[in-house]
């Protein structure tokens, strides 16, 4: 009898986990494990606002696939997702086809610019390693080319960022950590930089409690951030945004749109039934219509049945999706019950830069400041803990013992 | 009676340690000391192609005036130069005027480009602190940009050297040990990238034994540096260089020129008459026609009475002739006869990147490999104790216990 085929696109939190508890639950007789991904490595979304911003080292945020995840057990191919078949159970990589017996899709989001005009070709965005590097350098760059004698440009030390849900605040927190530090080493005076954030909502951090988002603000306010509230970013250009009902122009040369994000164009391409671009799984996380496709992360809608409405595509929630669709990939394996996804949330918390931090944990309960960011530290390192255990956690992880 | 006033134009290797012999020399009652500089640092110009390329910490060349001149003996002006008066002796600044009874002009090199099309606009160069570390962002943002999806474009990636002269060739070697590094960092492969060194005499390091210049060559190509020899510049674009009698195009999107510096314009413009863009000083190091008035470093034209021919613009040279100016300037003021310069040729050595180095000492004598290299450190180091004592060493040497 032939082994099962389980193929797993994309090496996010979702894939990786899903990856690492198929390898822990199944035999090596049971069923063959093929990782699909762009590269050799994973890296941790969550921690990617701070390699723009150049707060961390940047290798910390990546882990070679290969460190957690055991080669003779699992096949890595290092390839491009085209298509994917359901129908015929096979998938499109840019240089081959794979078919499979059990899928599960993890390709996660995309920038999603809402036809802005100019935010596409002009914006960066913290989306993958490659892409967030390339902000950190091009930030430093900017203060080279400052000193280089282009001083007199408008907008070379500007930094935009768009969007004040939770990845531009936390992208804006680690700015006004790490542009001073560039002052020092640029020897420029920190009084000609300006960090502006921009945000069409009447909020920033829409969904967190009144009393945290105070505290985000105000601490950022500290650091000199400035904010547009209830403010559209109407155009991008080259070198500017245009912004609000007087349409200000701004001149900046670093735009970081956080503005939106989407589910991978994947999905709609391969035919998936898509609501507000992902697809609205079931609750074992299936594709519906589909038995054997699993989709996880931010690809997957998945319903709250206790507010009617999505979850949200954090971290958390794809860490926790993988134990059940693991868990359900087994149990159709051996024609058993499958279960239903419930979230457990074990709160959130926000990181403002430096010391900076805030959110809840578990009951609700808020946390500020120090003991907000050592809760980020230990969520962080509790990740790393549950991916690869403690040799992990000492490798990669924000408390290290050495 | 009123104090003497000695003004010192430029930081660089002649007016540091002008100012430096005659804080030594010269009690605080005797004279007023005046050090004009653009910045509060002096920066090791011979350790440029290092910062350039990114292989020292850009801080580890400079070295903040008051760490090694006494605030209190010296009066640091922070400001530029425009022109000297020496018929008034008085020297313009940007935002102000000096006068003077002794002038010491040590106001360094500029870039020449010998009207090459293209070459002033879109070539950096390895001339000042700003300049250099410019060039290291750059050489990063390229390669963050190919990472960042840019990779089809040609050019992105070729780092063509114009010169290979003494800078052009330490700065190629320092290249060649940087870019593998930059290529593990950003996950590129070596076989991407170009180091091209163009020269336009029929030879790299004119003027050297050609033993060692056989082995710096083949030592450069081991590590994969193209080069093209006695082939010119014709043209220099935003992103080529035009080279060759067949006019052939090499797309490169950083083109570093080493090949040509001039004095300072400054010199010029003050109406000292010229020879080749220096000042053709007599044996006390003196202006022609100005008694009070001394030129040091790149911007003099220093005979060589053996040869009958100039001595090159090197810092070794600057440096002794700092001690000669200073001992005639103190000869000026008490009425007694000035000395005349006369180089002490200590060897020269040349960096080739990492371990590799080549060079004479002494007598004639040739080094390569790890001995060359460590005297290379043996003579940077032998600067530092002379500005600043072992205290500098400790802080800013190549060697350093600690």
């Amino acid at each position: 009898m032939r082994k099962p085929k389980i193929v797993l696109l994309g090496a996010g939190y979702a894939g990786m986990m899903t990856t690492k508890r198929l390898m822990q639950q199944l035999s090596i007789e049971e069923a063959e494990i093929i990782l699909v991904n762009k590269h050799n490595y994973h890296y941790q979304t969550t921690w990617l606002h701070e390699v723009a911003a150049g707060t961390i080292d940047q290798n910390q945020s990546r882990i070679m696939i290969s460190d957690v995840i055991d080669p003779l057990r699992v096949t890595l191919v290092e390839e491009t997702v085209e298509k994917i078949n359901p129908d015929q159970k096979k998938v499109t990589l840019q240089n081959g086809e794979l078919d499979y017996d059990y899928l599960v899709v993890g390709l996660g989001f995309e920038k999603a610019t809402f036809g802005i005009p100019g935010m596409a070709e002009h914006a960066l965005s913290i989306q993958s390693f490659d892409k967030s590097r390339y902000i950190r350098e091009h930030i430093e760059y900017q203060f080279s080319r400052y000193r280089n004698g282009e001083k007199d440009k408008e907008g070379l030390l500007t930094f935009v960022v768009g969007g004040s849900g939770f990845t531009g605040i936390e992208f804006v927190g680690e700015l006004a950590e790490k542009l001073p530090q560039l002052c020092k080493e640029y020897d420029v005076d920190l009084s000609e930089v300006r960090i502006v954030n921009i945000e069409a909502a009447p909020t920033i951090l829409p969904g967190f409690d009144e009393a945290l988002v105070t505290y985000a603000r105000r601490s950022l306010e500290d650091r000199g951030v400035e904010f547009k509230i209830g403010t559209m970013i109407k155009e991008c250009t080259k070198d500017s945004v245009i912004v609000g009902d007087d349409n200000e122009e701004i001149k900046a040369e670093t735009i970081v749109w956080t503005g939106g994000v989407q589910a991978n164009a994947v999905l709609g391409e391969s035919g998936f039934e898509l609501t507000k671009g992902k697809v609205n799984v079931d609750g074992t996380l299936r594709a519906p219509g589909y038995e054997d496709v699993f989709i996880l992360g931010d690809c997957a809608w998945v319903m709250n049945q206790e507010t009617g409405r999505p979850y949200p595509p954090t971290a958390q929630i794809a860490i926790q999706e993988a134990d059940i669709c693991a868990e359900n990939i087994k149990a159709l394996m051996k024609d058993e019950p499958l279960k239903e996804f419930v979230f457990d949330n074990k709160g959130t918390v926000a990181s403002l830069g430096g010391r900076h931090a805030m959110g809840t944990i578990f009951d609700g309960k808020k946390l500020y400041g120090l003991s907000a960011k050592m809760m980020k530290h230990v969520i962080d390192d509790r990740y790393l803990f549950m991916l690869g255990g403690p040799r992990l956690v000492l490798k990669k992880g924000k408390f290290r013992p050495f």
